[in-house]
């Protein structure tokens, strides 16, 4: 398989993504290529940085722009034709590219995906799922920032597409799906999900019924279904909070030699702890829905977080997850008109 | 100052209410009187195993009913007029108290209390104000959990009246106010946000514009702004993630001998990073647009919490907040038709 990443996107672009490509391809002997999609001028500097040049397994494909953070999302996708991210995603669609990794502009690879590749047959809006950890081990918070305005259908898509991302990538043979909601009761929740509970309960679905906040860490939802305003701030929030809480801990265990000796001996565990709760060992969302294998990496991707996200679109690859999305959102269609 | 406590609400009442209220006249003069509300033989055979009996700062007040968890708000609310919830606001409305804490439920308290004490001149929906840690203290998020479905004017609304409680209760002279979405830039938002985003801007607030769930816990934003459904499930998730985040850190640090011992000798460290983010150490949230202090603890409130919630009760009394919001409010309308 041949992945395109977007060697220009995120905040420590090209340096990280170019030394994650080598990571990968040294790691995943499925990936057959990558094609760095950028300035080549620039990759090639940084390839020299490692002591490499391109060669058969890792291919540079010229891109003059960039999308910035600050570019309206469709606008920048319109107007930067030959941005790193756009050009990426022409190498899926033309076919010389059977995934993209980008960790660059989040609404502009949304568009462009959806743009240019188009929905899957049967789907009417792409939803991100992030993989997020729990006290069981992982799961899927979809959408975690997609679409900011959702209707009823578009969250019963993201359910049917969140299970079967669940089912096969993190091989739960029947993923329990969870609505989030501000209550677990039926009489809780927003215009938005009430309308879209009896849509849930008719899918063909292990549907639990409202999830709220305090349920979500606990393991017992494997995928968790939300529009892409609430899935987007309750990810980054929970980003935020278990980096300060890594950050007030470490204030705290330094104060005096009595608990910088303990922290010492302790190591072990924080770094445990530490790499669960990072965003960057589940390695990229993936853009479920559009017509080809899109993963988004974090903005602030590490090194590892980049390499994480190419395994994830290798497998994604591997198993077909398009095509088992598409299959089941027929069945669901058939469903519903009986 | 009289504080009526709802002594039936919340997962350990009436155990936790009654331990809180006695330990709280202990600590807080102010208090002049706790008004205990609920099934009195219950309540006296709690203050016997703390060998107490009523007494001029101790009053126990029947109600023969309790609200449950799984009863609808308003209905609730209607149909058991004499819940220890229901008398409680009842004693404020009829001046025979200055604040309610309760630790019940909260869809029913907003009810109970918009429907009773009615809103603050000037003010649509009431919020509910809840205070988070954050890198260089506290942050206000409203609204919380009062209103699952609001309109942009609810928002403003919300954005003034948390201001006026970082000012007052939390003294931050000049609070700072962002609107919670999913990114900085104003292409961001959903149809909610981009039509308060106007509003804000206009108040008379020291307005950030969006803040984004990556900075809520910098510690540079005062009061976050957003509805009750996405508040609510802010404040869920963030309380369960630190939770889970110290279960898997013990069990980390119990799992060899050498670990054990440098958990121990660290542990002042971890002791206090979790009373940091302890929702118990910030003792309830404020409905704030009712006429009446109404404080809200956590259902699963401990003792402490409770005690915390009965001294933010009474700092709110002793600082007059609702005369501030009705005067800030009236200003601001005034402003809005010039």
């Amino acid at each position: 398989m041949r992945i395109a990443l977007d060697a220009m996107g995120g905040d420590h672009a090209p340096h990280h993504p170019v030394a994650a490509a080598l990571q990968a391809l040294d790691r995943f002997p499925s990936i057959e290529k990558v094609i760095l999609v950028g300035d080549e001028d620039r990759l090639r500097t940084e390839l020299t940085t490692h002591r490499r040049e391109p060669d058969e397994r890792l291919h540079l494909y010229h891109a003059s722009q960039v999308i910035e953070m600050t570019d309206g999302a469709v606008e920048a996708v319109r107007r930067k034709k030959d941005s790193s991210l756009v050009r990426a995603i022409d190498l899926v669609k033309e076919g010389a590219a059977d995934a993209i990794v980008s960790a660059g502009h989040t609404g502009a690879l949304v568009a462009a995906s959806t743009i240019k590749l188009r929905n899957l047959p049967g789907v009417d809006r792409a939803g991100i799922a992030a993989i997020l950890p729990s006290a069981t081990g992982v799961f899927v918070l979809i959408d975690a920032g997609g679409n900011v305005d959702a209707r009823p259908e578009h969250l019963r898509d993201f359910a049917i597409m969140g299970s079967i991302f669940c089912k096969h990538i993190i091989r739960r043979p029947s993923p329990k799906v969870g609505l989030l909601s501000n209550g677990t009761e039926e009489s809780k929740g927003n215009e938005l999900t009430r309308q879209t509970l009896p849509l849930l309960k008719k899918a063909p679905l292990d549907f639990l019924g409202y999830v709220e906040g305090h349920s979500l860490f606990e393991g017992n939802t494997d995928v968790v279904v939300c529009d892409g305003f609430v899935g987007n701030i309750v990810l980054k929030c929970c980003e935020d909070l278990a980096r300060s809480t890594f950050g007030w801990l470490k204030e705290e265990l330094s104060r005096n030699p009595l608990r910088i000796a303990g922290a010492f001996m302790a190591r072990g565990a924080f770094r445990a702890v530490k790499k669960r709760t990072s965003a960057d060992e589940y390695g990229g969302a993936l853009i479920l829905g559009v017509n080809g294998i899109c993963v988004k990496a974090h903005g602030s991707s590490s090194v590892l977080a980049i390499v994480n996200a190419l395994r994830v679109a290798s497998e994604a690859i591997d198993l077909g997850v398009n095509t088992k999305i598409v299959a089941e959102i027929a069945q669901t269609e058939l469903l519903s008109r009986t």
